[in-house]
C-alpha cells in the first residue's frame, strides 16, 4: 500500500493528542512502522519561527489577518515541501496534528476571512496536495475550552470569545460534510467511545485502501 | 490634490536612494511636505523580521521559493494595511523603495515562479491597491552589480548569478511596457542625466495630476 498522509483536526480540547496515539497504534497493528509526525502551524525550524511570530507578533506588533493567513501558508508550504512530501516519497506515513482544514475553519470560519480567498490561496499554494484521510474531532466549543483550560494558560487564539469557536466549528462541519476524505468523530462522547470510533474508522479505511 | 503612492524600482545598484531624494525634492517644490518613506520587503517591525527570515532563513533552514513568496506577501500586506493605506488616508504622500513590482520581477522573472501564480497572489492579497506612479530605473545587470559591490558585501539575493538578474530585468521591462503607471528611466546614463530625467518625469506627472 502506498504511504498516506493522515490528519487529526478539531478545536482546542477536542482530544487531538489522544486521537493521534490511537491512529498510530492502529497503523502499527497493520504493520506500518515508519511514521513521521507533524504539527501545524510549524513542524520545521523556520515554520515554528513563523508560528511564533504569528501567535505573539514582533516587538509588540501583531500581524493583520491577511498577514497571518500568508504566514500560515508560508509555514505550511515549507512543511509540505521539505518534510511531508519527501517522507511520503520515501514510503513513510505522515500523521499530522492539523493541516489546511484548520486554516479554512479558523481563519475562513472563525475570523471571517472570505472563504473563497482561503480556498483560492490553498489551491494556489498547495495545488492538489491533500491529506488522504482527515479525522475531524467534533465538540461543542464550550466543552473543548473547559478541557483546554484544565491543561494550563490559553494562548491568544484560545482567548478569543466563544462565538469565534462556534463559527470555526460550523465551518469544520460544512467542509467535512462536503468532502468524503474527512470523517467526523463525535468527540463529546467518553474517551473510550471516541477511541473506539477512531479505531473502527481507521481500520475500515485501511482495509478499503488495501483492497483498492 | 489627493495624496499618492510613488514607488522607486530597479535592480541593485540602479540608484534607488538617489532617485528617492530627487523625487522628494520635486514633491517639496510642489508644496508636498508630509511624506512617509517605506522600504520593501520590510517597513514595520514584523515585516522587517519577515525580511530577515526570508533573507537569512532560521537555524540554517532557508525558505522554499513558495514560502519565500508568501513571506514577502505577508510583509507587504502588513506594510500596506498598517502604514501605507493609513498614511494615504490622513493625506500624507508615500514614497516607497520597492513594492509589488519587485516580487513580480525577482520571484516571477528571476526565480522563475509561474508569473500567473505571482499575479494571482498579488490580486488575492492586495486587491486593486497599486502605486500611483512607479519609476523603474533600468540598468544592465552587470553595471548594477559592479556599483552594488563597491558599496560592500552582497547578500544572498545579490550573490545569485548574472542570468538571474537578466531575467529579472526582462520581466521589469515587460511589465513596465504593459502599464502606463510605470515609467522606465535609463539609469545607465550619468547621474546628472538620470536626475534630470526623474525631475522632468515627476514634474510632468504632478502637473498632469493637478489638472486632472
Amino acid at each position: 500500500m502506498k504511504s498516506k498522509f493522515v490528519v487529526i483536526e478539531g478545536l482546542e480540547g477536542a482530544g487531538k493528542t489522544t486521537a493521534r496515539d490511537t491512529v498510530v497504534s492502529v497503523l502499527r497493528e497493520h504493520g506500518i512502522e515508519d511514521i513521521v509526525f507533524t504539527r501545524e502551524p510549524g513542524g520545521t525550524p523556520l515554520a515554528e519561527k513563523l508560528r511564533d511570530l504569528f501567535k505573539r507578533g514582533h516587538e509588540g506588533e501583531l500581524p493583520t489577518i491577511k498577514a497571518e493567513v500568508l504566514m500560515l501558508y508560508a509555514a505550511r508550504v515549507q512543511l509540505v515541501e521539505t518534510v511531508i512530501k519527501p517522507a511520503l516519497v520515501r514510503g513513510a506515513w505522515v500523521v499530522g496534528d492539523r493541516h489546511d482544514l484548520s486554516s479554512q475553519a479558523y481563519q475562513g470560519g472563525g475570523r471571517g476571512v472570505d472563504p473563497q480567498l482561503m480556498t483560492s490561496l490553498r489551491d494556489t499554494v498547495l495545488g492538489d496536495f491533500r491529506p488522504d484521510l482527515t479525522l475531524y474531532l467534533d465538540l461543542p466549543p464550550l466543552v473543548g475550552l473547559q478541557r483546554a483550560q484544565a491543561r494550563g494558560a490559553l494562548d491568544r487564539i484560545e482567548q478569543e470569545a466563544l462565538p469565534f469557536f462556534e463559527r470555526t466549528r460550523e465551518r469544520y462541519l460544512q467542509l467535512a460534510a462536503a468532502d468524503d476524505t474527512i470523517v467526523t468523530v463525535d468527540a463529546a462522547q467518553t474517551l473510550e467511545q471516541v477511541t473506539a470510533d477512531i479505531r473502527q474508522c481507521v481500520s475500515a479505511w485501511l482495509l478499503q485502501q488495501e483492497t483498492a
